[in-house]
Order: structure tokens, then C-alpha cells, then sequence
């Protein structure tokens, strides 16, 4: 199912170094969470610390022309939604899966662009016993926390009222995270002080 | 890195539906190794057992249109070579991570189409306490094993005579694969007794 973002939204990915688009929204504040996030694996996965990988984005191949001599060229396709979370892998023998996303809000983190299936996804990660959580970056006062599944999953599912999480309950339930050289997004030192203590 | 399957194989996607093609391959055959696997998951998922899911395929993406009202369209990219293996996920607590393959070889399991990096990517799952193996099919005589990741990377890094497996070691050291109804291929009943027994 091809989909467009909210909003009539452009499609950035920011580690396709051929899309010539800059994201806008980053121009003044060095890299986004995903490069962040991307470099903090690249340095886990080469310490041997972890196992942690990106999926790739989930595409819907229509069309692929073979020319002679050079390699298969996709000349359509169209974005899909995805039905899993992001990131997922392996960190001292548990499985881990999280949700990497910005927002631009001051006071809260909306709902927006998380999937009904992305939250089931969780709900049966945690139910397996894995490690299932959200780093939530607020971009505007540049601030990153790593904050539990079972959080967003009940304001997701077991109120109606709202939908956003307020800010406040992620600073108080989450887990700040401090952005340093290497790794940029330390967020398994988090992980060991939540899960493994 | 854009690249092209060895001996220009076409890309063939069989969950793809808007993809034409048939992959002659497996027009007697029924369902592919792909597609039996894809199946399986969803019955695992759909009855709490299991959490895997196939990793969408790496593409990268040069040119994308955004038509007005419409959904944003792909018009340039190329596949990827992959890093990890195609399937992941959480079963009993523990991480899971598996490469299928097909072989219409009778005799041997050829190397061809495993990266050294995939490769890399199983041993540190090993190291990292997961389970890891791969799922292959010799197409010709339609049979399935289960072969643990440890045999295939003795293979693969230990020996220089063979860029192959012998398929007697893979019946020898393998684990059949029956193909059912629903599931398909039962690849977690042999998991059970294999790595958690």
C-alpha cells in the first residue's frame, strides 16, 4: 500500500546522500536523531558491543528496468507504511526494538506518524521479553530521552482524551540521554540501568 | 552501493504482487522458499508464538517525485546490498536471526549470493547469545533443512577447498524442514528442540 505522509509531507532521508533536499528542520542543529542514532550503532556493531541495525525503508517495487551491462535501475515505486518499528537486534543476549522520532513540538509528543501496527508490534515484543522502548528527540530545545513502550502504549491505547503525551510525564518517566562524541546517543547505557539492574 | 545479482538475474519480489514477472523457477513448484517463510511468520505473529518479521529490501533511493494529491513516487533507485540477514525477531525471550535460501543445486550449497558481511553479521549474533541459522532448500528435490549458522561460517571462513557446502553434511547436520499446511514450514518446532532443549 503506497501512503504519503501527513500533511503532504517530503520524504527525507537523510543517510541517502543523492537526495540533494536538506531537511530544513535540522539545518541549524548538525545532525538529525536517525544520523545520530545510525552513528551510535555503527559504533556498537564495531566495539562489538551490540547487534543493533536499521531497517531499511519498507518500498514498494512496481516497476525495474535491466539495462545490459549496468545494474537493475527501480523506476518506480512507492513508500510503505511500515509494520514494524525502526530499529531492532541484540544487546547482552536480549532482544531490543525501539522507535526513533523528532518532534518539533515544545510540550508535548504527538501520536502522529506512529502506526497502529507499530504499537501492536511493541505490545507483543514486551509480551515475548524484549526490551521495547522510544527515543523521543524534541528538537526545539534539543533535548533527547529513551522512554519505555509500556508509557506510550497506555497513553496510546488506554485513554482517549488526548493524543500526544505530555512532555512533562516523558521528563519524569523517561530517561534524559546526552549527546556525546562516540557514541553520539549512548542510549545502552540507559538500557543497562533500566533492564539489567 | 547499487549492484546487480551475479549472471544479471532479474529481481524477482514475490510478495510484490504489482511485479509481473513469475519466477519460472518455481512455476511447478507452488510457493517459494520466500513466500512459504513470509507465511509462516505471519501465522507465528498472528498466534502470539513468535515475533519475526523479513526485513524490507535495501534500496537506495536517488529520485523521488511528490505529484500533487497524490502519493509521493520513487523514480530512480537501485538495490543494495544487504548487511544483515533478511529475517529477525524475538521467540522464548531470545533473539532470532536467519538468512533462506534456495539452491537449484542437487549436490553442494553454493557460497554464491551469501556477503562476507551478512556473514560477519551472524557471527556476532552468535557471539551475542542469539540464535542464528539459515533456512535452505535444495528446490530440485524440494527438501528443507534448518542448518545452524555455526556450520555454515566453518564452512565459509575455516576451509579454502570448497566454495560450497556438501549437501550430505547439511542432511548430516541439518535439521529437515517439513512443509505443512499452517504453518508452512515449522522452522520454530525445530528451533524448540535444537536450541532449547
Amino acid at each position: 500500500m503506497a501512503f504519503r505522509y501527513p500533511g503532504g509531507k517530503k520524504y527525507i532521508k537523510s543517510n541517502h546522500s543523492k537526495v540533494t533536499d536538506t531537511p530544513a528542520r535540522f539545518a541549524n542543529r548538525g545532525m538529525s536523531l536517525e544520523q545520530d542514532i545510525n552513528e551510535t550503532n555503527k559504533h556498537y556493531n564495531a566495539t562489538g558491543k551490540a547487534v543493533i541495525h536499521k531497517k531499511p525503508t519498507p518500498v514498494q517495487i512496481v516497476n525495474v528496468d535491466y539495462p545490459k551491462r549496468s545494474a537493475a535501475k527501480i523506476t518506480e515505486a512507492y513508500f510503505k507504511q511500515p509494520s514494524t518499528t525502526d530499529y531492532n537486534g541484540i544487546y547482552r543476549g536480549k532482544y531490543i526494538d525501539f522507535e526513533a522520532k523528532e518532534t518539533k513540538n515544545k510540550t508535548s509528543f504527538p501520536f502522529g506518524n506512529i502506526h497502529p501496527h507499530q504499537v501492536d508490534h511493541m505490545k507483543q515484543v514486551l509480551h515475548h521479553g524484549g526490551v521495547s522502548f522510544f527515543i523521543i528527540r524534541f528538537s526545539i530545545v534539543d533535548e533527547t530521552y529513551l522512554y519505555d513502550a509500556s508509557h506510550f502504549i497506555w497513553w496510546y491505547t488506554e485513554q482517549t482524551q488526548r493524543k500526544s503525551i505530555p512532555k512533562q510525564h516523558i521528563e519524569e518517566n523517561g530517561h534524559r540521554l546526552a549527546i556525546k562524541y562516540a557514541p553520539r546517543v549512548d542510549f545502552l547505557d540507559i538500557v543497562d540501568h533500566v533492564y539489567y539492574s
